[in-house]
C-alpha cells in the first residue's frame, strides 16, 4: 500500500513543480514555492486520485487538475496563519513571519488563484459544476475560519458549533476532494454524495483525534503534548470539559486560561487533571469512533465491489496510524 | 447617454442585491455587503456591456455573469487597503477600520470566491477559456500590487517600470472587462483582442490622469490636491520630476519626501514648484494624450459601424469629462 501512495505523492509533486511559479517579481511567487516545497502528505489530490481509482485505472491524467485542492488548502494555510499570528508551520517559518503579512496576504491570493485557474483545464462538460461546487467548499471554508476566530474570543461554546466549525473549515474539502474526483470519473451522483459525506465524516473525525493527541498523545509521533492547552485554544476536550465541569472545576479552568504565568508544566497538568477528572479522554474517543465508525459505514455503502474500495480503505488505515 | 448608463447602473446594482450576502456568520458577510453599498461607477461590468452591446442588444442577460468582474475589483479593494493600511475608501471607514485585519483579510478572500463562483453560470463552451483568462488577469493585478509595494520603498523607479506596474495593476481588469463582454457576445477573436488592448490603454491614461488631478485637479471635483504628494506615493509626476530634475532638485524632493514635520501646505508648495519649474504639467498631459489617442486609434480600428461603436465612445467621453 505504501509504495502506490508513494507513487501518487511523487506524481504529484512532479506536476507541482511544473506549474510556472518562476514568474515574477520574486517576492510574489518565491513564498508559494517555498509553502509548495514543506512535507506534506498532499492528501487532498491523494484522495481526488483513489476515488478516481473506483472507476478509472489512468489516474495519472487527473493529478494535474487535482492540484487546484492542493493549491487551495495551502491558500487557506498561509492566510490562516496570517490571521492567526502562528509562526511556525510544519516546522518552518510561516510565510508572513519569514517575509511579511502583506506578502502573506498577496502570495495567498495569487495561489487562490493558481487553484481556480487550474480548474479551467478540466473538459467543458464537467467544468461549470465542479466550479460551482469547489467555490460552495470555498465559502463554506472561509466561514469556518471565521467561526474559528469568533469561538476563540467566546468563553464556552457548544460541542454542537464547534464540530460544525470544524466541519465547514476541514471536513468540506476533504468531502470535496473525493468528490473530485468522482466528478473527473463520471460516477453517479448517488456515489458521489456518499463519497463527499465519507470525506467529511473522516474529515471531522481527524480533527477530532487532532485534538485528542494534543493531550493523549506520544510526543515520538508528533507535535509537543500540551501545545493547545497553552494556547488556551478551543478543542473538543476543552469545549466538552468546560461544559460538563462543575461550577468550581469550570472556575479553575477559567484561572488557567487567564493566567499569563509562564508555568507551562503546571497548566498543562492541571487541566489535564481536570479533563481526566471528567473522563473527557473516553468521551473523545467515543465521540472520534462515532465519526469513524459512520465513516466506515457510509464507504460499505458505495456500489462498488469490495476490492474496489481496498485502497481507500487502506489508505485511511494509513493515515490513521501515523497518528498512534 | 447619460440615461442609459444610468439604466446599466441600476440593473447592475439590482443583480449584485439579488446575491446571497446574507449567510452567516455575520461579522464575514456584512463587510461584502458594506463595501458594495458604497458609490461605485460599476465601470468594469458597464464596459463589459459596452462590448457585448457592439454585437447584441440582450444585454440584461449578461449582466450577472458581468459582476464577476465587480466583485472581483472589490475584493483587491480590500485586500489592498489592508496592505496599504488606508483609513479611508470611497469616502468610508476601511473594512479592516471598521472591523478589523482578519475580517478584512477573509472576507476579501470571500469575495474572490463568489466572483469565480458566478463565472460557474457561464455557458460551458464559452467558460474554460474565459476562466483561464480571468485567472491570468487576477495574477497580474496581484503582481501589480506588488511592484506598487515594492517600489513605494525605492528611491526612484523608471518611468517604464511606473506605468508597466499601472497597467498590471489597474489597466488589464479594465481590458479584460472589455474582453469579457465580447466573449459573451462571440466575438471573433481578434476584435477581442483589439477591445482589450483599448482597455489597458485607456486603463493607463486614466491612471495618469488620477496622479495629474491630485496636483493639477480642481479641489471641487474630487479629492483634496496634493494628497499623493503628502503621502509620498510614487505618481507619474513624481517619478518623472525625480527622473529629470538636477541633482539640486533631487535633494530637495528627498528632503521633503523624508520631512517628517506636519507642514502640510509647505511641503505640497516647494514639490508643485519643483514639477513646475521641470515642465510635469506639460509632460504628464502629453503622456495622457498619448494612451488616450492610442485608445482611440484601437477604438477605430474596431471592425464594426461607427454607430456600434458611438456608445463606447461616449462613454468614454462621460468618464473623462468627470475628471475636468
Amino acid at each position: 500500500m505504501k509504495n502506490i501512495i508513494e507513487e501518487y505523492h511523487s506524481k504529484i509533486n512532479e506536476e507541482l513543480k511544473k506549474l510556472n511559479f518562476n514568474s515574477k517579481p520574486k517576492e510574489l511567487y518565491d513564498p508559494i514555492k517555498y509553502i509548495l516545497k514543506m512535507k506534506s502528505k498532499r492528501v487532498r489530490p491523494v484522495l481526488s486520485i483513489l476515488a478516481y481509482k473506483l472507476m478509472n485505472e489512468d489516474w495519472e491524467k487527473i493529478v494535474k487538475p487535482s492540484l487546484s485542492l492542493e493549491l487551495f488548502h495551502n491558500f487557506t494555510l498561509i492566510h490562516d496563519d496570517v490571521m492567526d499570528k502562528a509562526i511556525i508551520r510544519r516546522g518552518n517559518k510561516t510565510i508572513h513571519e519569514k517575509w511579511n503579512n502583506n506578502i502573506g496576504i498577496l502570495s495567498g491570493d495569487l495561489l487562490m488563484i493558481f487553484a481556480n485557474d487550474l480548474l479551467s483545464e478540466i473538459s467543458e462538460k464537467l467544468l461549470p459544476k465542479i466550479l460551482k461546487r469547489f467555490n460552495e467548499i470555498a465559502k463554506r471554508v472561509c466561514e469556518g475560519q471565521q467561526y474559528d476566530m469568533s469561538y476563540e474570543k467566546e468563553n464556552s461554546i457548544s460541542e454542537n458549533k464547534y464540530i460544525e466549525m470544524i466541519r465547514l473549515k476541514t471536513a468540506t474539502l476533504l468531502g470535496f476532494s473525493l468528490e473530485f474526483g468522482g466528478y473527473l470519473s463520471n460516477m453517479k451522483n448517488s456515489e458521489i454524495e456518499k463519497l463527499y459525506q465519507f470525506g467529511e465524516l473522516i474529515g471531522i473525525g481527524f480533527q477530532l483525534k487532532d485534538d485528542y493527541l494534543d493531550v493523549y498523545g506520544n510526543e515520538k509521533f508528533g507535535k509537543k503534548i500540551g501545545g493547545d492547552i497553552i494556547a488556551n485554544k478551543k478543542t473538543y476536550l476543552s469545549i466538552k470539559a468546560y461544559e460538563i465541569a462543575s461550577r468550581e472545576d469550570q472556575k479553575v479552568l477559567d484561572y488557567w486560561r487567564s493566567n499569563k504565568k509562564k508555568i507551562i508544566n503546571e497548566k498543562i497538568k492541571r487541566v489535564t487533571e481536570i479533563f481526566n477528572k471528567l473522563n473527557i479522554k473516553k468521551l473523545t474517543e467515543q465521540k472520534i469512533n462515532l465519526f469513524f465508525d459512520n465513516a466506515h459505514k457510509k464507504l460499505d455503502s458505495l456500489n462498488f465491489d469490495d476490492y474496489k474500495k481496498k485502497e481507500l480503505k487502506n489508505y485511511l488505515k494509513l493515515l490513521l496510524n501515523r497518528f498512534i
